[in-house]
């Protein structure tokens, strides 16, 4: 893209390559981390180290959300963290170097990168279009260690609790351990699919849940998220939640007492009330995007429950192929699929993360692109 | 402590064991929090995810500090992180479980802890009356990673420049790697003592620093610490710098805007005016244990260039036998200096950050019991 900028320097590109929101942070989680801020400043209030689980107070609003799931988890099952993609990493020191682990293909790239580096074994669970994106478990495989993303990135396919029936069953019986990303759960708006893998009965003995305030919240720039690791999840004659506990306490010394504080007021009411807000703008960017490609009859999924759509490249280009053709005749950037996977090649990411009037004008290019092609 | 806390309920015991200050944030950190909180929630201030490796503007202002004490690093060997805990944790991710590790004994137990999790050999350098607590290399002794904390929690001795120079001729010639932790650097007073390893030439081709601001600006609660890994710094074919960048931000999603903002706050020369008033509260406090400790001829060390005074037990009693001493005849909880390494029997370590009326009364305490044994 870089050199098409150089060679094109009057024509403005729009983004619609991007993995997180635009809308600034809500006005009470401002405040909250103000009136924290403050409170740090003053002999009464002052804060030194907090536990390395988090805050109770965090930890029970978490809690409290996952009651409204219909998911009981306690208190000590939740570990505050600066994020989902440092507990994505560093929850993998639980496990062998030795792990088989499966992926989903396509997928968030983080998981396979994270796992090279520690020199696991990596095999891929094929999504494509036969399996609506939801690839289900195949019994001839042996895994370790199962990633899934739901709603996934980037294709926004999500399991209903009964799909992920499927998977719960094929980890006890692998003894496998499932970790579960729902960084995207705030965009599910079917009934249907699954908010959390704990909705599955058995999930409590083979499943890790990692939340984020990321894409919910604003918070990429602010950095917090959370971990599950229930207590019934043993492995290997190791209780997963004290060994866990025990990394925490040894290797860090937890979270920002102003940035949980943020976090708190961001799962208040009025939080949810102004967060909402942001995830429906965004919930209309998509729908704006996913109407031009229903116009030019293009394919595609996600979008109605995930902040991007992943379409199918039309006339058979490939991913880079699509994507040169979208800034050439467009001046839109986004993703190749081909990054995501293989099984993502001919597929293209877009996002609705952008800013409203720039994403309808993308839209209105895409589409007339599209029509002409 | 809680049996006699139980025993005894309407005893009020002075706690000089905390490893952490207790004065609040300084007023211009708390603004410059504040005003990045205000920031993040309009459209034009917002900020995403920003990069791993920390804000520019953070990692000029910690270059700028290095340029004070005559060191020069480049801005891009400096990784901000959420605080010198989690690095020190981290950073053994580049070193192979089958290294051998030197650490002091005594010493802050984490080094000890890190490397047990990884299953890696830990040998010992004694620190003793002796050596004034500033164990010197054996070439006797090979080992791949060395552990230096100056000043040392938990004696407060510190290294000069000359000192550490036998350090870094003793880790060139193991080809080993020089882990120094500098978290509480701003206590030294005295003009001889290293600020930092790179005082030393060929420190760059062998040591990584880590700083923190956690002691220096209160910001326990508030996490935030750095990493210097220097360009010429390589091992095994592989440049340190370039391995440990690629980790972050394959693992890490940097630190938060709002504490970056905060942490830069601190090393303004705002922030340091204010800073030093506490950094004095707290040598003021140490002053005044030292002298009830001379007065009562109590050989000690420490206190001077560290927040820790690092003390003789009396009448030849063990660490534990004086903790239980000092509570019974003081009503002061302090540190067993068995708990820092096998060195450290028959030691104790007290700190000067506790409130001041509570030290002066503890001092006292200490003096008049003393005096009596």
């Amino acid at each position: 893209m870089c050199a098409y900028v150089e060679n094109n320097p009057g024509r403005e590109i729009i983004r619609l390559s991007i993995g997180e929101g635009c809308r600034p942070l809500a006005a009470c989680v401002v405040q909250a981390m103000q009136d924290a801020a403050a409170e740090m400043g003053t002999e009464a209030g002052f804060r030194g180290y907090g536990p390395a689980e988090g805050y109770e107070f965090l930890r029970r609003a978490i809690q409290d959300e996952y009651a409204r799931f219909g998911v009981k988890v306690d208190t000590d099952e939740i570990f505050i963290s600066d994020g989902a993609k440092s507990d994505l990493a560093h929850i993998l020191e639980l496990f062998s170097a030795d792990n088989t682990v499966l992926v989903p293909d396509p997928v968030y790239p983080v998981y396979v990168d994270d796992n090279r580096l520690d020199g696991r074994r990596v095999i891929y669970a094929q999504a494509n279009a036969e399996n609506d994106f939801l690839p289900m478990p195949n019994p001839a495989v042996h895994a370790d260690l199962i990633y899934i993303c739901s709603p996934n990135n980037p294709t926004g396919a999500a399991y209903t609790a009964q799909q992920l029936a499927a998977w719960v069953a094929y980890a006890l019986e692998n003894d496998a351990v499932i970790l579960y990303d729902a960084a995207y759960r705030c965009f599910l708006t079917e009934p249907e699919l699954a908010r959390s893998i704990y909705q599955v009965e058995g999930a409590d003995q083979c499943a890790i849940e990692i939340g984020s305030f990321s894409k919910r919240a604003g918070f990429t720039g602010t950095r917090c998220g959370y971990t599950v690791v229930p207590h019934s999840l043993n492995r290997e004659q190791m209780n997963l939640n004290a060994v866990w506990r025990r990394r925490q306490q040894t290797k860090t010394n937890g979270v920002a007492y102003i940035v949980q504080r943020g976090a708190e007021a961001a799962l208040s009411p009025k939080g949810q009330a102004q967060i909402q807000k942001d995830l429906n703008y965004y919930r209309a960017n998509a729908a704006v995007l996913g109407e031009a490609l229903d116009e030019a009859k293009i394919w595609y999924c996600g979008g109605k429950n995930s902040p991007y759509l992943w379409l199918k490249c039309p006339g058979g280009m490939g991913s880079w192929q699509f994507f040169d053709w979208l800034l050439e005749h467009c001046g839109i950037a986004g993703t190749p699929g081909a990054g995501f996977g293989p099984c993502g090649e001919g597929y293209f990411r877009l996002t609705a993360f952008g800013e409203k009037e720039k994403t309808r004008i993308a839209a209105e290019k895409l589409k007339a692109a599209l029509l002409q092609l």
